[in-house]
């Protein structure tokens, strides 16, 4: 079985800019992530996007949608941010494509101490590995359908809705 | 669901002792890796053992199996060194509880750059939560059936047998 | 011979804020920092101030001032944002203490992969240590006395003037 | 003002090898941990040897002795193992070369959770960078004649003999 992951940005993918002080993009950690993890199964990994998830327009989420449809591989993680993850999960779900599509991403950038993000990208191989198909947000040690879930911003984390 | 997670020892939990410049074992990482993980499904951590694997005997390996048994939660998490993971999992295996237990560890120690403790924690915690009860090994981003399983120590990694 | 460790907030001491996403003060890492150097030498932490540099008035430079003013201590390292520390080097260049006074800071807050703090901090402690009372920035490296040193902002480092 | 840093080896620079689970030595960090730091003064990195010192024999320290004596920096960090720290420094002090050379390592590996590497080494370039021509041991945040140093291996740390 084979796996594709597709980077999008959001905070999983954050580094820090010394010229401006600011969280910015740059290129994606998730290749070192995914060598350091020693995966053996086949996987590919796909740099789509580079968004802050509160950027993300519709026209990201087709582009997103397109990515999914045309993968080869049936089993597919997406890092994205969290503040739209979920809208952009219901536009994956509604496009109801014969895939396992799950979503995760990180409440603190994986290059900053007391990340969350390896631990939410293997935990989102393994459901990516292991669901039937659909859309899923796997945030918390948690798996969520797409359409029955809501970041709860004040706690800083995902719960069924 | 419930998650238990039971640390056993093994590269993952090892730490650096500085007068004697060796790696031994101390205070568990892995209830901070989960807080890190921000968690929120319930779960409950049991640190059982600190052990290399290499020394784990059989009374050893039969005080895992007791500590599953008597788990309540059906789904297991067990954090094990990576030289005898097959041997413990076929422990586990024959033993047949109605359990999903899922062993795991890491080729590096979390404390040291490049581990993959992290992921296979997180890779570990979504097998634990979908698998059908038996016994698995997940490493190296895979899922493997305790009866099919064995690490290629030239290599440094598991694969089916 | 004792040192005085003086906090006053800059990229160094930068923290991630999940929930708003911005990156923040909180409780100092520098007490961390002092005791994983394996400092055997006296030394206090101060941890006076919890500022971005930018922010920094008048009012917070007299603060700096009087603190080192009040040091029982005659070696004294000053943690600082980089942009405004040239500015707080002349209003304690110009008071002219019989103290040797080192500011340093950091490119890259400490808890973010790929950091200069640690480095610094040593560098800005051994600098402390040895130099003749006066005012000095201890950055990239390079020891600069309080009247020749200006932020090159656009190489992101300090350099003579 | 120009630095030469030497690479010995010396637990600073031991790496994880995943195969045989000990600590061995690859590649320095050095060079990393050098850019990191953003140093702008002119350095010269010399990776001389990648020795534990406790199997440090006269003949290498001779040849350290060799590479400060040829080197054109007359600024010199050495790093090297803690544990025969002592002895190569007196090594050198004998051999009076008209440069000042200070030697520094690391109780934990750099590449491990809460190293001392990066503090000495910035620590270490600050006392070269400052000291009178001899030959200093520089770890504990402390600078140490040659002669007046020993290592407390019972407490893990070196003071005045």
């Amino acid at each position: 079985m084979s796996l594709r992951i597709i980077a999008t940005g959001g905070t999983f993918d954050k580094q820090y800019d010394p010229l401006s002080g600011q969280l910015i993009f740059g290129d994606s950690i998730l290749p070192s992530l995914l060598e350091r993890a020693r995966i053996t199964a086949p996987y590919r990994f796909e740099p789509l996007l580079a968004l802050d998830s509160l950027d993300m327009q519709d026209a990201h989420r087709q582009q997103v949608c397109e990515a999914c449809a045309r993968s080869d591989e049936a089993h597919i993680v997406i890092v994205h941010g969290t503040d739209t993850m979920r809208e952009t999960a219901e536009v994956l779900g509604r496009a109801a494509l014969p895939k396992t599509i799950v979503l995760t991403g990180a409440m603190v950038p994986c290059r900053i101490d007391g990340s969350d993000a390896q631990f939410n990208l293997g935990f989102a191989c393994a459901a990516a590995t292991l669901c039937e198909p659909g859309v899923y947000v796997a945030m918390n040690g948690q798996i969520f359908p797409w359409h029955a879930v809501r970041k709860n911003r004040n706690a800083g984390w995902f719960e069924a809705s």
